[in-house]
């Protein structure tokens, strides 16, 4: 299984418009995130789960998780991810993960929950000074990678992940948007075991 | 420079809708293409040209060029790439690009005229059974990567790509989205000359 989480510093934890998804705490960036976590052509990744977190105004924290392996009726574009996300918000929310539909569930849980309920996994958090991820790919396993969206992460949240890091680990010499990110994740990692 | 040219088999060439990109032809895999192939973060990629070469009725074809070294206002959210897109279709259209705004021109080139303004370059022909991206990376210069939309390229479109064609290239073992395959050939060149 691989597994993300993108951290949405301002994404909005309450319905928005779909007409406007950056205003929305660039929700747009976490809709990216989830296409290329889980598309290929044709196809949905069943081995991918994908989390987010949704930090924004006006009731943080709130998480949304996305199964490959159970997910309907979702297409890669912005706006059908984020109707998704949408109608998640629009649920009355507790601790516990709550079913939205079918592969799609939120909850109140912060990044320290997150971390603490995927903590067995290898987890490997995306910065720039990182390792090149192309030097120790064939030695991932059941990873939890870890990202922040435009903003990268605040100091205070850096400290949870990095209590936890199996590595930081870097995907290009330039600076990419997270989406870019989990494209080469998983590229690198299909060359190794193209598994999906 | 790095030049895209990505082919809407359905695109269409008519002014449509923002709130249902898919539903015009699969605009949205066209603005996720121009996204993956301008934007870094928190920059665009001053070196690299796109081509969409829309194909949908019903006027078909349309051809929109997009200047990475020239455009402005734009940002990587499919709706905001679709509103410019949208506003190059609402203009009267002939052979010679015409300029829409900063760095994006529209004209009624097809793919022969697209071809034949562009074989100076290297073309390279994105297709799954192709050479693997990596065996060659470091020879490429000077490069037109050309890539099918979700149907891939019609066989007569692929027969005069070919005619042109240095290297069909792939970039996966797996079958993946054209914007993916354009995020991996930028990540495979920066490793190489991160140049942007």
């Amino acid at each position: 299984m691989r597994r993300f989480l993108i951290v949405g510093n301002l994404a909005s934890t309450q319905p928005f418009s779909l007409n406007d998804l950056p205003g929305a705490g660039r929700i747009d960036i976490l809709c990216r995130c989830v296409a290329q976590s889980l598309f290929i052509s044709h196809g949905i990744r069943k081995n991918v789960e994908v989390y987010l977190l949704l930090l924004g105004q006006p009731d943080p924290p709130k998480s949304v998780k996305i199964c490959g392996y159970e997910v309907k009726r979702m297409a890669p574009d912005e706006r059908n991810i984020a109707g998704h996300i949408k109608k998640a918000l629009k649920l009355k929310t507790g601790y516990n993960w709550r079913k939205v539909h079918s592969g799609v569930y939120i909850s109140k849980k912060g990044l320290r929950d997150l971390i603490d309920e995927l903590k067995c996994c290898e987890i490997y958090y995306l910065r720039e000074d990182g390792t090149d991820i192309r030097s120790i790919v064939s030695e991932i396993k059941e990873p939890l990678f870890v990202l922040g969206d435009h903003i990268g992460l605040k100091p205070e949240d850096e400290k949870i992940i990095l209590d936890y890091t199996k590595e930081i680990i870097s995907v290009s010499p330039l600076s990419l948007q997270s989406d870019q990110c989990i494209v080469i994740v998983h590229y690198e990692l299909d060359r190794v075991e193209p598994s999906n």
